[in-house]
């Protein structure tokens, strides 16, 4: 099969860092490409991100092999919705999505059941930057692609798009839908909501700016992700609200048996606690490395 | 006057990174150097951190100038006693702990006053990695140091430790103790509780090893705080505990507040909120650079 022609919908830090990438590896035919805001769209046309530029999702699909869908999670409906009238018959859509779950759902409810070819998949990449301006052609490489094949899943069309992965230098790998929601809502969405909760309650105390003027380089990094698109991450936590709620619950618990322990004076558990989170840092550091 | 000798008492990751960068700078004379443990002091003089270490603190303060305690901050008041019968009468004593008013007051009370020529500062620099062996000679460059000057404050005394720490190229600024440690508490001392808190937590979540071996960039530098030493941060966090915990508060009560948003459904107020946090730290960003 020659390489197939793309459309990428959304062009976003995601979709134009695929596009980039797609096109550096010569893994795809002609790439089109739609955003809903115009000013990415004008970004992606001047940065060339993608070989055509449309003004709606319908025009940028009509050709389409590949349709990914690299919009905020809860857009997945609205984008389906509008680009289905103008596909072809024996497209593949795919997603980017963070969020699985409730990306199937959506598909589902857009198209009554869920379509065999529609291949559900999260790229494990990304940086606190969005925008089309911040796309890289280097983004996935080495980074995992976590697809998650439903029950009617066509493997055909599925092998297709890790393939695609495969190209731009990514890993992919096999997962339940909602067990990577539960995973994700651990290492990613949880610390997202912790790290925006906890700059924005500096940010109250800090009336006269002489806090995060004496910030040091612990607090760059840990506050770094709060740096995220707010869309994307409200789509997230919104999609996920259940995994994520009830991790957030355990989480103040946890906070709470630390303050009952501060309040106590039972200074050898904090130390405990310390060593054991440190213990487990460390073996998840010798796990990636 | 000559280049001043020098002893460090506590050969960690600060006091072994002073000690090469002052060598490195020309900035001192002889260095000696002490640390309780065995091994610190093996690694130190097998990598000739300083010129001579030392059996026992009183040994390696005998000749020096000036002495460094870079101990954990609960330590202070041990190190101290340890060298107050060996030290010269016109000796400058400094630290570099990261709470400074529970140092000042353990000073005080092994001292019975303040005395003039102890100089309280806190350079703002350091890694999650903790040990001699990490030490770096560039550690300090670019970084802050804040002094915290007290009511009998020698000047001459404090002109000289600013010296050395702009010697091996910090940037020293002056504050008072009470407002370093509020400062700290949110931008250092809470941080580190909230990252061992969450690492820990997940820890416990994390009986077949999947959710780390999951977890991305964003998780990475989350926690990277989490791997410090446990030691050093129980001594942070007990010396400066009313700060500490009353901000602890704080941080519960809003993360409560999100999720009494998420249950009742209100996502404008939590992309709000995830909005501020953003606008925050744009501009500690901006700030900083």
């Amino acid at each position: 099969m020659s390489a197939p022609r793309l459309a990428i919908i959304g062009l976003g830090l995601i979709g134009g860092s695929l596009a980039r990438a797609l096109r550096e590896a010569g893994a795809a035919g002609p790439i089109a490409g739609y955003d809903p805001d115009p000013a990415q769209r004008d970004a992606a046309q001047r940065l060339r991100v993608v070989d055509h530029v449309h003004d709606t999702a319908a025009a940028a699909v009509g050709d389409a092999d590949v349709v990914v869908l690299a919009v905020p999670v809860l857009h997945t409906a609205e984008a389906l919705r509008a680009c289905l009238p103008a596909l072809k018959a024996d497209v593949i859509v795919t997603d980017v999505g963070s969020t699985k779950q409730s990306v199937l759902d959506d598909v589902e409810r857009v198209c009554g059941k869920l379509p065999p070819r529609f291949v559900a998949a999260h790229p494990i990449a990304g940086t606190e930057k969005s925008g089309v301006a911040h796309s890289q052609p280097d983004l996935f490489r080495r980074h995992r692609v976590i697809v998650t094949p439903h029950a009617q899943q066509d493997r055909t069309a599925q092998a297709l798009v890790t393939r695609l992965w495969e190209a731009v230098g990514a890993r992919v790998v096999e997962m339940d839908a909602r067990r990577h929601d539960a995973i994700f809502a651990a290492t990613s969405h949880l610390p997202h909501v912790l790290a925006y909760s906890f700059v924005d309650m500096l940010a109250q105390l800090d009336r006269d700016h002489d806090i995060f003027s004496n910030a040091g380089g612990g607090f760059r990094d840990f506050t770094r992700i709060a740096s995220s698109s707010p869309q994307m991450w409200h789509d997230i936590v919104r999609a996920n609200a259940a995994a994520v709620g009830s991790l957030l619950d355990r989480q103040i618990d946890e906070l709470r048996q630390i303050r009952t322990m501060m309040r106590e004076s039972r200074w050898d558990d904090l130390k405990r606690l310390f060593e054991r989170a440190r213990a487990a840092r460390e073996r998840y550091l010798a796990q990636i490395e």
